[in-house]
Formats: C-alpha cells, structure tokens, sequence
C-alpha cells in the first residue's frame, strides 16, 4: 500500500510532485470503499490490527454478502457478527473456506492463525451453560484475532466450589473476561479473586426483574471489585476485542 | 374551495345571504370527510401544505383503503407511513401510479415533482448501514414533500473519517437530519460541526442496553451540541416533515 | 486574524514559508485558548454565529470567572447559563455592563443588539406560569443571538380559549417554541395549529408521575402533531439556539 | 335467592332454627361455585350489578368454558374480555345467542338489553382510528351493562377542529371516556371543556418512546385538567365499567 | 354578566350592531383578565362550577399574591393548593378571611358553605396516618366545592378487620377516594367491596422500592377491582375534584 | 380479655343474653383504639406475636407520641421504626426506660426480654462497613421480638476469603439474613453456601447506577442460589420480622 | 461415598498415606462431573437436601438430555424447570418413569415420595386462575423435595370474601405462598392475616402497566404486612424452594 | 511476614508442627484485622498490589479514622475515596504527611513514589471542565498506584477539533480513560481513534433527561466503537484500578 501519511504528502507538496488542491483531497479524503449505503474503512486493519467487523443485524442479506466480498478480496481473516445462517448458505460457493459458528452467530473468514500475543492467554469465564453462547461470541472474536483462549464454563457462585476447582485457570491467564447473567454475581468474585483486568459481560439469561440482562448489567457496574470493566447486554465481541487490545499492550 | 373564512361568513350573515343558524354550524364545522372511524381532515393540505398523512399502523386494511381512496379523489401527491406490503396489493389496481418503497414502508402516490423549495438541500446522514430504513423514511417524505434531498450514509464516529470524507457535503445542505442509533454519538458531533439546522432521529438499532432506541435517543437529547431538535424513535417521517417546514422559511 | 485555512497552509508550503513539520502543526492545532481545565474555543464564534456558550453548572467560581474575562477580552456579547448568582458578584467590578437575570439564570453581556434575523419573530409559548423561567431562558438566549421574540406565556390547554385567544400572535411567527411541563398537550395542539417549526421544551413543571420533566418529554417526542422536534427537559438554552439557527436560514 | 344476610341468619339462631355451628358456617362462607381452578363469585351480580367478567387471557379454553358455561345457566347477560376467536367457535354451538366483538375481543351473551341508566349518554371519544379496538371494549362493556354509549372517533388533537367539530355531542354527555395513545393529549383538552366527569384510557397505540402505552398513561396521570381519573393501558373495559358506575349513582 | 353566546353575536351582527371585525374579535377572544405571567379564566367559575384553582408550586411569591387579589375580587369561594405558608401571610391582611390548613397547603376562602350536592356523601379513606396530608387534600377540595366528606382514616390492609370496622361508613357513600401508598392494595381490597364509583389516590409514602409512589400509582393501575380511576401521586386535589363533579352527575 | 370468638357471640345470641342487633356490632368491629388519624390494632399482639409496630416516617410528632404512649399503656415491650430522636426526647420523661439506637432508629421498650425462640440464633450478615444500619435494624427487631442473633459484619465478597473465616458463624444459624448494596452478589454466595432459610435485604449503598439501592434489589431477586427470599430496599425491619416468623416455626 | 472432609484428609496427610500435593488437591477440588460446558455439582444433594435442579432454559436439548441422564444415574428423585415438552420426548424411552407436568413445565422423576418434612403443610395461594401454571411450579417443587402442599386458588381480593371462604385452610399451614399478578394485593391481605411466614410470587399476568409482572413486584416489596419475602416474578420453583427449608426448619 | 500458603501449612502438618485441627483454622482462616464493624483486608496489598481502598461515604466518621490509623500502622501508601473534609481534619495530626484532594475527595498518605508501570502512560481525558474532578479521582487513583497520568481536559465533540489538537497525547498513551457526562459521545470517538485499551466513566454533570449519568452511562455502553469498558457513573476510582491494573500486564 503506498505511503499515504501527512509528513508524505507534503513532501510531495514541496517538492512539487502533488498540487495543493491535490494534496487537500488527500489530506481530507482517507481511503475507503463506497458500497451500496455502506462505506467499507479499509485503513481500520492497520489502524487497529483488525479489518472492520460487520455487525450484520439490520442489515440486509445483500449489504452483508458485498461487504464480505469486498473484505475477502483485501484480507486473509475477517469476521462478522450476529449473522443469520442464509448469509453462510449465499456465501459458501464464492468463499469455500468461510465458516459458520452456530452457537456465536459469527460468520468468519481465518486463513492466519498466527498467535500475535504469543502465550498469552485470555480466560473466557462463564456463570452458567446458558451463557456460553455470548462467550463463545467472544472466544472465538479473541482467537480470530490471534490470542489463545482458555474457556471455563459454567462456574457459577450457587455452587462456589465450581469456580475454586478451576481458579488456577482462571488466575493464570493474563486478561479474564466474566460472562454471566440473573445476577450476575460471578463478576465480582472473580473480580476480588484476580489481579489481571477483568471484563464483565452481562447476557440476557434470566426472567422476570432480569429485564434481559438490564440487572446483570447493573450488578457489575456496582461491583464492589474494583477494576471491572463492563461492556454491553450480550456483547461478547466487545469483550473479546477489549481482551485482545488489552492483551496487545506491552 | 369557496371562500369559507370567518369574515366570508360573517359578511353573509350581514348580507342576509346566510342564517344566524347557518353561519354558526359553518363556524363550528370546518370542513371534513367522515369515513368509517375516521374522520379525514380536508383543511390540512392548504393549512399545512401537504395532505394528512396516513398513519397505517394499527389501522385495519379496509380502514386504509378507504382513507387512500378518498385520498386519491382529492389530491396529486399523498402518502402513507409504517405501510404494509398488502396494502399496495389492494390498491394498485384502483391507483395504477401508485407506488410502495419497501425500504422505507412508504406507500404514496407523486403526480406532483415539483421542488416547492428551490435548490436548497436536506442532508439526510446514518451512523451506519442499518439506519437506512428511517433514514429513507425521511428522505422520501421530504422529497413526497418539494424538497431536494442529499443521501450521506454510514458515516458513524467509529471511524470518524468517513464523517470528515463527507463534510461538505453535510455542510453545505440547508438542513441536516442525523440518523442514529446505538449511542447516536453522530448527532452532537455534526451538531457541533454545521451552522444550520440540526434534527436527530434515533433509532432503534443495536441491542441490550440500546433498550430499542431509547439510549440514542437520551444521548441526543443531551447532545452537548446545542441546537439539536429531536424526533421520537424511528420517527423518519417526523424528521422529514420538520425538514420541510423549515426549508419552507424564508 | 491570519489566514489559516488548509488552502494559505499548503500554499505556504509549496512556497518554502512552512516548514513541512511547522505546516502540519498548525493543520492539526486549530487556535483556541487554554485556559486552567478549560478550552475556550476561538472559532466558535465564526463558525455558529456566536461565541462559546458557559454552561456554569459543574463549574467552580473560579473557573466561570476565569471564562467570563476571557470572553469579555474578545467579543461584545456573550453569555453564560445556569449561572448562580454570586458569578454575576464577582464580575460586575471588572465587567461593569455584564448582566444577570434571575429569572432565567443567565448572565450575559449585550454590547450588540442589532437584529440580525430582521423582522423574524420568535414566538416563545407557555402552558402555565411555572413555565416562564424556562421560556425566559429560550427567549433572552434568542434576543441576544439578533433575533425578535414574542412572549405567549399561560395557555395552556386546560382551558383551550386562552389558546385561541392568542393564535395570531403565535401562528405570525417564524418559528415557534412551545414550553411546557406536567403532561406536555399544548405542543400537540399548537403543532397541529401552525404551519412553521415548532420545538418544543419540556420543564420539570409538575410532581408525583410528571418525574421532574420526564412525561412532558416523552408526551412530545410522541406528539400525533408531525414535525415537532424536541430539546432536553428545561433546555431553553437549546431552544433558543436551534430557534436562532432556524431564523437564520434563508 | 334465598336471604343470606347476616341479620336473617342470626335471627334463625336465636330462632333455634340453624345450629351455632352451621351458622358460623353461613357466616363465613358467601355462595360461590367451586369450578377446577377457578372460584365463580354468585354474588357479585347483587353486589355490584353485573355477574363477574371473565378476563379471559391466561386461562385456558377449557378454564374459559367451563366457566362460560356455569354463567350462562344463572344469567342472562355476562361477558368476557380478551376473548380468543376460539372460544366462540368452541361454544356457539352449545350458548346459541353468544356473540363475538372482533374488534374489542369480547365475548358475550346480551338477553336483557334494558337501559338501566336511561337516557343517560356515556360518550366515548378517541384520539385516532388505531385507538377504535379499546373504544370498542369500553363501549360494549357499558352497553352490556345497560348504558346508552354515543361514539365519536378520530378527532386527535393535531387538527383540533375535529374536535370542536363534534364538541357537543361530548358536552351532552353524562360521562365522558377518552381513548388515546401517543402522547395522549386529547384527555387534557376534553377534561378543559366538559364539566362532567372523564375517564382516561391510555392506549399502547405509537411506537418508540411511546413504550406501549407508558407515555400516554403518564401524560394523562398528570393532566392539567384537574379531575380526570385514568384506568390502565388499553384498559376499556375498566373505563367502561367505571363509567356505568358513575351513571348508575343517583 | 353580559351575553357572550355565539347566537347573540351573530345576532347583533345581523342587525348591524356589531361590526364583523369587532365580532369576529368577540368570538375568538373569550373574556379572561391578563396578569404579569398569567392568565386568569373568568369562565372557568361558570364552566367548571368552581372557580380556577391556583397551583402555587413553581410560581413565585409575587405571582401568587396577584392571582389571590383578582380572585378575591370576583369570588366568594376560592383556593389555591401546594401553597406556602409565607402566601397566608402575605395575603391575611388584605384579606382577613383568607385560611391556610397546614395539612394539605391548600391557602382558600370560603364564603359560601352551601352544599351544592345535598347528602351526597364523599368518603375519603386513607391505607395509614402518614397518608393524611393527601388526604386532607382531596377531602377539603371537595367541602370547598360543596360537597359533604366524610372521613375514613388508616385502616389499611395489613390489620384488615379496621376496614370491615368502618365498611358501612364506606359503603354508604356516594363516591369514594381512597389514598393509600406503599402497596397500595387497600384500592383494590375497597374496590371489591363497594358499587359505588372510586377514585384511587396514590401516595409516596413508603421508602426504597415504593419509588416516591410509583408502586402504589401502578399498583392501582392494575387493580383487579375493576372500574376503579387512578390519579397522579399524592393529587389529593384532582381527586376531590373528580369526586365533586361525580357527585354533582344527576 | 374477655372472649370475643364467634362461637361465644353466637352462643350469647342463642342464650338470649345478646341482641341480634348488638351480636352484629360485635361480629364487625374486633377492638381497637381510635387515637387522632391512627387506629390503634389491639388484636396484633395476640393474633402476631408482637404489638403493631409504629412506622414513625410520614408520621408528625403528636401522632408519634400519642401513639407511643397508648402502647405503653397496654405492653412490656414495643417498638418503632425510622424514628427521628426529638421523638425520644419527647418520651423520655414519660417512658423512663425508653430507648433509642442511634443506628438503627429504633425507639423501643424491652421489659420482657426472655428469648421465645430459645437457642436457635439469626444470623445477620453484612457486604460491607456501610450496611450496618440496615443490619441493627433488622437484628434489634429480632432481638425484641425475642430472638438470639449473631452479627457477622463486613464480609462482602470482593475478598471472599472473609466470608469463609465466617462462615461457621453463618452455616450454625437458624435463619440467615443477608444485607448488602450495591451489586448485592453476597446474597446469591451465601444462598449457595447454607442450607437455612436466607432473607435477603438491598441496601442504598452505592451511587451513580446503584440506583439507591435498585441494583442490589434486583441482583437479590435475580439471585442464582433458588430459594432466597428479598425485602424491601433497606427494610431491615422487615428482614428482622420474618427471620422471628421463620423462627417460630416448629 | 468416601469421606472428604478436610479433617479427613488432613488426618491421611499426617498419616502419610497422603502426600501434600494430592491433598492439596482434594481440599481444592471438591467432586463434580464436568458434561459437555455443564459443571454437575455432586455435593449439592447432600449439602441442600436435593439434588441440583436443571434450568432448562437457554440449555440446548442436547445439553438437557445430557444432564437429565446424568442425574438419573445417582439419584431417584430429580427435575428440572422451565423444561420443553420436547425433552420429555427425547427422554421417556431411556428413563421410563420420568413425567412431565405441562402447566409448570416441570420436568421430574419422582421414586422417593417420603414426606420428609412430616405433616406440616405449604400452602399455596392464587390471587386468580391465570397465576396456576406458577403456583403449581411451586406446588410440585415442594412436593417433590417431601412436602405436603395444599392448593388455595383464585382467591384474590377483588371479591375478598373468596379469601375468608378459605381462611382456615391458609392459616392452618406451617408456610404460606401467595402468587398473584396485576397489583398483587392478595400478599399485603394474607400477609396480614397468618402468623406463618409468607413467601410472596409476583405473576406476570397482567397487561398495560402490569409490566409482565414489575408491577406486582414491586407492590409485594412494599407490602404494609411486614415479614413477607419475596422472590423473581414467575419464580414457582424459588418459592417451593424456599417454602420447603423453611418446613425442614425444627 | 511469615509463609501462609497451603504447601507450608500442609508440611508443617506432615512434620507434626502442626496439629490437625490447628491447620484447619489456618487454612480456614486468611489474616485479616477485625476492627468495629469492618474487616481489614491484609492480604489485599500482596494480592491486588494495593492496600485495601478505603470507600468513605456511608461509613461514620470513627470508622473511617480507625480503619486509616490501622493502614498507617502497615502501609506506605493508601487512600480512601468519597472522603470529607473532617476526615482529613480528624488524621491529620495523627498522620501528618496525610493529603486531602478537594477536587477528587481523595484523602491518601503516599510515601512511596515509585513508578511501578514506569514510562506506561495513562491519558485521562474529559469532555468538558465539569468532569474533571472524576477525572481527577481517576487520574490520582492511578498516580498513587504508581502510574504516569497524561491529563487532556475539556476536548468534548461540540468543537471536535479541540480533540485532534490534543490527540497524539492520546494515542500515545498506553491506556486511555474517557470521563464524559451528558450523551458521552466523546468515548466513542476517541475509541474510534485509538488502539489501546479505553476505559469509559460516565459522569452525572447534566440536567433532565441526563437522568445523573445514566444517558452517558447507557451511551458508552452502546459505543459502535467496539472494545471499550464502562464502569459506574462518576466511578473515577474504578477507572483508574482498572488502569493500573491493565498497565501492569506484560
């Protein structure tokens, strides 16, 4: 890709190679592709390690299947999230190596499977069997962004030996992420229980005064463990993505 | 139309030409057409420039038909929102011109293409792809309406670039509407960057705590860019119309 | 002031005048001035027509004052919100033309009255006279930015003729901003009424169910009245500024 | 029926004529028929008027039945609300007089169709077509009930004419019920106008922040019409009911 | 009181003794006297039977005085609620008459004790002594209207007997107010025991999740007594008032 | 006292030694005192275990006193909650052994203080330093009621391994009452760890999205250990109560 | 089963039949089966006198029929809650005697049917017919962990003497649940009224403002009858839960 | 301080230094101090790098000054947050070096200054000057526990380039913390800006529908900006443990 910083294109400026109102459209105008009402940022991948991820709910079914063209022609691993299984079905002949995970919904593309945080890993920690959809959402987000994941499931504090039996797994891993729902009491044990950051990700599994996922979410805001950080109602990309940055800090 | 002002009747009673009796019952009754259950207000294309707009949600079928019938014996061009797809089935064969706008769900009828105001433009701006629907929602009202209407989709502040890419075109348009939803930053950052008019639509995009709208919709309220007017959720047709009001200042 | 649009820069540039590194300094440093915890922005004035704007709450003393003499440095009118009273104290030895309304809580220095907006009026409405610190807040904001402004306060919809008693004056306006609290009625009904824009400004006028501002605020957002657009509970502030905007279209 | 009082009961104690014990019995035990789940209140047609109303949903269609049937052996008019079309289908055949209302989903049987409150009018008024199903509920309940209902539908206040275009056949009534969702804004202007009593019923007819209902329940709660009771969201046949009762007082 | 009907108008009208222009004037501008902020309804008294109620919150001292003045001028009986005690002290010289009752702040004067609604008792029944205030509030609006009250205090639910003590209180009346917080399940418990029309009041006494009344407003929303209307928290006042105009249905 | 049964009514009616008129009377009204706004439950001490306790918010000073002094009229050992401490200077005199816990607010007189409940202790546990208040409420209540308790403070789960210090002074209890604010994930760890009854009390201790207490009440409710009964926001009193209930159960 | 309490396996180290890091593991790692992302606590059934009760929701089918085999293996009694009829399907030929209740949606192999809690009775209250499926979800959970459970149903308060019709019943038993939608008053009534603790359900039957169930919430909360608990909206198994270690309390 | 761990305890069992049950206690038992109502958590500085923080509001004024005499006996640098200003008062002849920030109300003692994340910078970023003193908490937090802190304040999106002016300072920092009130649009931005953790802190500063940080709370936590953490409003402490803690992995 060619060199499209400032300090380039004024150099071009001076030496007379690029004309001002030239340079002031580069200056203003980054790359991107322009689909049909989507704009695809193709200085993302280098800006933050990671192409662009489409969220795929409201969108249409031809809006997801272009942008995945257009990523699979610029990039060996991407990712979508939320996607209904049609898009896998109308994508499969023209991308033979894209994959479909059910429980996540993520629609993915991972021709690199290069461990760029090395050995580090990131324990993906869940209350309950219910919630290992939204962890699996966020294991995978990690993996496809090249950390090694280590999953313990189902942990939950009703029965609090559960989670001692495997707290050496979780206490060993360099980020923890926390996914639980009701209540969501798990976040703020482990949070008193680890030193390494830990990211709390309420699910909407629960009924009645759970308001889907609304008091899980409320409960780990008011951790008392300080240092939780908390991300939407069942968004275990976002906390995949926060542990693979937080896992890239060195 | 006869001249039915309040001085027009008060002179015809002086004139003798008009009964106390009558006068006061044309005093009282503007004039209107009473369907089944409803009553179709035949005043407001000249009070307020356009046809009463047909709300479709929660009305019956043969509710709709009925006011769309009368509709099309009356005026050029005319429209209904949140319209179902049957609803152009039952109708295209009566009102062979009419059209229905999947995207949008408008259902309207455009004898009439003249720009009412001019060159001036309306930006019609989405944080993402999937506020296309209200967006166009907007958009066609005011273009159903004599406006001019530029489209500046998928530019949220994720990639704040893509924003900057289409500045000018954002700032050079008479009137701005701001479609968002998830945490509908977009609309205090444009609300901070053009001198006109600013309405934010939120949408009901994202999910969990997104709470179907509601968060972008407190967000925009509290926009910290002063002079943003704001819409209900999803309420496209609203913005359209505001648009189209102010446009119609001068 | 020097000229320091992207265009002199690169000019400046081609011609040897800037260094490559000097150029890009100033191409990302837009002038402003830093003050102790605060920016004041510079350009704010040329780009909206009016210099920054003080929201005082939240603000120390020393920091409100601190922004009052640097704005009284550099503009003829000016303004800040929700300012206590003890601000206007400590300025008027320095700032002997600086003013304070009770009322509406703003302090503000008017060196400038001209009409900027011509004969535009903007009619200010309310529902009841517990709403008049709010209106006052929306039209003292719209006089000092250049604008006429009509007072239509207590007419509410709890006894409709009051209303209609004062249509003219309100349906003469440019534009019109409806102030009201408990349930809000009177922005439906004047938005049905007139064929201009109308914002509307929920207050905190109310008890028990009205939660401090918050019926009236959704009661509007879902006004069957199209095309009124909404600011924050007891943002006159924000009216009177978008009122201002809108005035200034042409 | 025979006497059941207290005093009646006593006197056959003293009489000799009814044990101690099984007085004690009498006393404490109002007839009422014990069907599979569901306790039938007899007394209640003597007691408040109306023999019970079945509220249909949540039961099932063998609940519904059975007491369907155990009402039609004792009375000659009764009604349940929220009706599934499948209930009708289920007992046409053995309660030949039963109707169905599509619209407001009642069920019923109408063999006495005396106006009990005479020429006394219950007007029942809504803000839009949409709002017609829960008018419906309100105005068959109180006809059931023996009450003459005047309906005027579709006369919202964003063309406030309609309103007044229909004023005195709402001022003419002895209770007046007003049917609205969105903002809910016509239950203030009525309760302004009329001097009889108004019944507020809010209806989740809107979308958005409309939030089903909330926002037309909260905007009539605080009306600034003093004296306007309101019953729950969609609640037509509380609405209904309650007007009987005010018209039934005397 | 001149005649200001529309048939007298046009009749003067047609005989030439009015000019259109002035007649027009006359129909749009109903007669009602403008003070500094406010507009007080000279037509409420004939409307609505009872002259326009101040609500003292939010309006200042200087306001309220005003209002009491024009007030006095006119009328015999008048009140204003949620007032200050400063009002009556403000107000006892110029008007020595004028009563403050500390419970519910209602500032009146009452010079006309005749009971417009003849033994039509009003019960006004309170859940606890804490709810009193409320109350009070309604209780003294509707003896100010011309009713006659009668009082029914804490007998709530949780000790059930003082409720069946005083029932023959309660069920004689001809409309009953109940107030009650917390819970407020004595609303139901009532609701279920008389045929007469009730007014439910809620309160916010109670602490934590009663949420300043919000429990006891939804709580009685939802009743399972049905035909029981439901006004604003702690709206003592509006409950009165609806009371009073049920009272005087005939 | 003498016996007011039914069966010794209806036997005096037999005898002739009592009027129907009179058994009726007696039949309805159980005794009570009527004190000023208050009616004093007699019947509760008996029927409950524990005179009516006194609910001292939202109550003035005089209904306070008067009825404190009704209850030590009649009692050994009684009590109120929320008092404010002028109420005790108020009794002091009167009431010598009177007293009130500053924490707590309670105001109380124990003359008895044999524990009916013999050995088996309330456990009552705190999260945090902050949650006393509630906690002393809840345990003096018990206390009074005549029960052993056991504190077992500051042990929330942000350092869990405080919690398993204590955990034989928790296991060993009879009933557990657990009281915590902000995220109240204690609740959910002992829940899971004791085979006891568990009472779970939220707190208002937190801030920002505790929601004054809110958050604990839902995670309570939400709890993922079944079995866990919740009381109101800081209702401490509550919790006391039904531990004693539980208590007395054998 | 062995012994595995710490002082055995301490006794072992001291022994030397242990050596320190087994033991080391032992004390970490109490005994559980690890199935397929589901931990199965194997100490629950002795620790909580029931095996560990499946939450069916959320779960696959696979995941279901996993643990439902798993626990058939080591106990005779067991359920799971929430269930779909199709995992009964999926499970009657491998474990014959299994049942399925369709109203509670319980999921159970009932072998031991000893009452183990004697002859102290659960009872079990509903306010109408449409909280059965909830309360027979309570019903059969306490059944099958050994308790005698009397049914109470459609006793609400709208016709309060349904209630008194059945008060013996009610205040015969050792433990009472009241489960009851809308408003929820029936818990404040009965709680008023027994001397037993009260275990209150909210239902989500409802409509309107009953917010599926928030409503009646948060009037039980609130509830005027201290000493009522209260668990999750809907949760029949938390209560039965609850009910039966307070009956296993002596 | 002597070996605790598990292994050293189980030798000294196995060497029969230890008695069995004196081992259980040990193991049973972590060090702590027991102080009035609070537990001292000594492990908590080897554990989590920082001694125990203490959280001031809620706990009176002994407890706090007990609690910092005993860190101060143990502990080089310590804090508490939501201090008062009497606290400092109350230590500070006590604990001379003790420093209290009015701004941030954090009262500490740091004697150690050490740089333990050496030059890891931590930029913390504000939207406007009201937020600063959560910021402030945040950043102070994070210098105490041996961080360098970068402070860019007042960059809000109303005049975004404000933001690019100072955006090397941020994207140069190894941790990034948003404090922003009203709609906290600025999280979004800046996440879409930079690649390295950003942690989010809602602040209350606004007025009406601002809901005292809730709207920015619920708009981070719906950034599009994928990867960042929120934690509770005005939770500046969290942000900053969050921090450290992030900037000590590697």
């Amino acid at each position: 890709m060619k060199d499209e910083s400032i300090e380039a294109i004024l150099a071009a400026v001076k030496a007379g190679d690029l004309s001002i109102e030239a340079a002031k459209q580069q200056l203003m105008m980054p790359k991107e592709i322009h689909l049909e009402g989507a704009v695809l940022d193709l200085q993302r991948a280098s800006r933050q390690g990671f192409p662009e991820v489409v969220y795929c709910e409201g969108k249409t079914d031809e809006q997801c299947v272009t942008i995945f063209k257009a990523l699979n022609e610029r990039y060996d691993t991407f990712m979508g999230t939320r996607a209904r299984p049609v898009l896998y079905e109308l994508l499969k002949d023209e991308i033979p190596d894209i994959r479909y995970d059910e429980s996540s919904r993520i629609l993915y593309v991972q021709r690199n499977t290069r461990n760029v945080n090395g050995d580090r890993v990131i324990a993906v920690v869940t209350a309950g069997t219910s919630d290992i959809p939204v962890a699996e959402e966020a294991a995978l987000t990690a993996e496809l962004m090249g950390n090694m994941v280590r999953r313990v499931y189902d942990v939950g504090v009703a029965g609090i030996h559960r989670l001692f039996n495997r707290l050496d797994d979780i206490t060993s891993a360099n980020v923890v992420i926390v996914v639980a729902g009701m209540e969501g009491a798990l976040a703020s044990v482990v949070g008193g229980l680890v030193t390494k950051p830990v990211i709390a990700v309420p699910t909407s599994v629960g009924y009645g005064a759970s308001f889907k996922g609304m008091t899980a979410l409320l409960a780990m805001l008011n951790s008392c463990a300080a240092g939780v950080g908390v991300v939407n109602i069942d968004n275990g990309f976002g906390a995949g993505r926060m542990a693979h940055v937080i896992n890239s800090c060195r």
